[in-house]
């Protein structure tokens, strides 16, 4: 057992799901928490953590594994000071919903002997924080993995650094990288995740189109109905099963959000301005029979997704 | 009891709901249900309706109550016939989902010894069919009523007409006519469902905003998210528990809609022009804070909707 000692930065939703997963799950070792001191208390609360600090230093410094699990933006600014703080042979991985930023910045700042594994499990929920955090978050769920070409490819074992890192292992380091990662992956599907390997580019042009657009049209409607909705209740009061579904995500806290705007803004404007010629096509069609074809391609969506995953 | 025999002139989803419903909570008279033949097999295997013909006229012309429950354009054709079967002091009701259309034509159509009171239960599911039907479909959902001028208006009890609609009722018609519009709203709430009373014109906007829109925003999303996947199923397979809510309309069958988009095009492309532009807006301004509006508003309008109504 490489992962002993599993500090994770940022307990609200994703990161206190993990904690009480692998709590759940058996995980012996100690699970040290970092975040606001209100957020710690609640996370201790609940049994998701071991130890709590609001020290990223004193959290990472000892950690087998680091576990980002905050907004975009916050783990871009949360990697140089990991990186100085990180213990060599460490294995740190987020779990950020934009993939290419970070992954660039962390093969920039990690010193090489400090592995980093970019990832993004395809699970959440319209509700933050660590109340909403659950054992069960990741079960069923796609869990995506990127693999750095930096750490690929560098002579990781031929560049052993002052801090000792051959003197503490057994293993060369590029095996000890190997063993952390494989039980990190052997730990992500016992949560009942599937792990998926792609690359960053590939991963945020996919999740702009089945993630983020769709998040941003969800808004989108439930904004417009809000500024049509008068002193009646009209439309709003109408809205049944259907209009509820669409403005499910509409309850999405706007930090994450922004973050991810900001980090993967080509990819969603791309994605979205094939949504608006799409719609304008569709609008300009509405009395004709031209919208079976796009009914049809949304009828095989939507019987894939009815059979594919869970539901 | 006015409503003594009722004919459900299309025995789907909504048709059979409606006579499952009745059934369940107690109607103890005679359901007639008239449709394609394998559909009446399977809503008499059910325990749907008492009687089933395919004949218009046979269903309509015993009827107290003919309840329209065909895709709209279906509704408009059979309207005429209707019109000629139905008995005197009957009230004919209907289950589409755009109303300005339907009920200008039933007022030219109908003659002035049979009712008219148009209907939307606000109430599905994106899959249709008798199969499919459920006795508290409409539970908790909203179930829109129109008046129209022209019923309203009209000096109902001074034209009875050669029928004899004086002599068969020791009522006059007008007060008839109350009673079994009475009755019918009774059983609309043992359904479990809340009647609405609104214009028809403002039920075709509001539902134009909540449903329809939101109906064509999923069909777009899911088919451009077809579009662009591939033989690896990327981006499909990456698909997590938001996008499936945002698809789940995608199933929707296209009969259904092709009638709602004919008969309510205006509505609609007032609706898709104004959710482009904002989109547009947002496209424009992902990496600017000026999102947090709209996020903002979304969650207002998720709020009220866990607020509201059923979930």
């Amino acid at each position: 057992m490489l992962l002993q000692r599993i500090a994770v930065v940022g307990c609200g939703l994703i990161g206190g799901s993990l904690a009480l997963g692998l709590k759940k799950r058996g995980f012996s070792g100690e699970i040290i928490g970092c975040d606001r001191a209100e957020v710690l208390e609640k996370a201790r609360a609940r049994g998701a953590i071991d130890r709590a600090t609001t020290e990223l230093a004193e959290a990472v410094g000892e950690a087998d594994l680091v576990y980002l699990a905050t907004p975009v933006v916050t783990i871009l600014d949360l990697l140089p000071e990991v990186a100085k703080a990180a213990k060599p042979g460490a294995l740190v991985t987020d779990a950020g919903s934009t993939k290419v930023r970070i992954c660039k910045l962390a093969s920039e700042v990690l010193p090489e002997n400090v592995a980093f594994l970019g990832g993004h499990p395809m699970a959440g929920r319209e509700v933050g924080g660590i109340e909403n955090a659950d054992a069960d978050l990741f079960a069923g769920a796609k869990y995506v993995l990127i693999e750095e070409a930096h750490h690929r490819d560098a002579p990781f074992d031929s560049a052993p650094t002052a801090s000792g890192l051959r003197s503490e292992s057994p293993l060369g380091s590029a095996s000890l990288r190997e063993g952390a990662e494989k039980e990190f992956v052997e730990w992500i599907k016992k949560l009942g995740a599937e792990p998926l390997r792609m690359e960053a580019e590939t991963h945020d042009w996919a999740v702009a189109l089945v993630s983020q657009v769709p998040q941003l049209v969800s808004t989108a409607l439930a904004s417009a109905v809000w500024d049509e909705t008068d002193e009646d209740g009209l439309p709003l009061s109408l809205a049944g099963a259907g209009f509820r579904d669409m403005a499910r995500l509409a309850g999405s806290p706007y930090d994450v959000w922004r973050d991810i705007c900001l980090t993967n803004s080509e990819n969603i404007a791309r994605g979205l301005e094939r949504l608006e010629q799409r719609l304008e096509r569709m609008r300009t069609r509405l009395r004709s029979r031209e919208l079976e074809e796009e009914f049809e391609k949304a009828r095989q969506t939507y019987a894939m997704l009815k059979r594919g995953g869970k539901e």
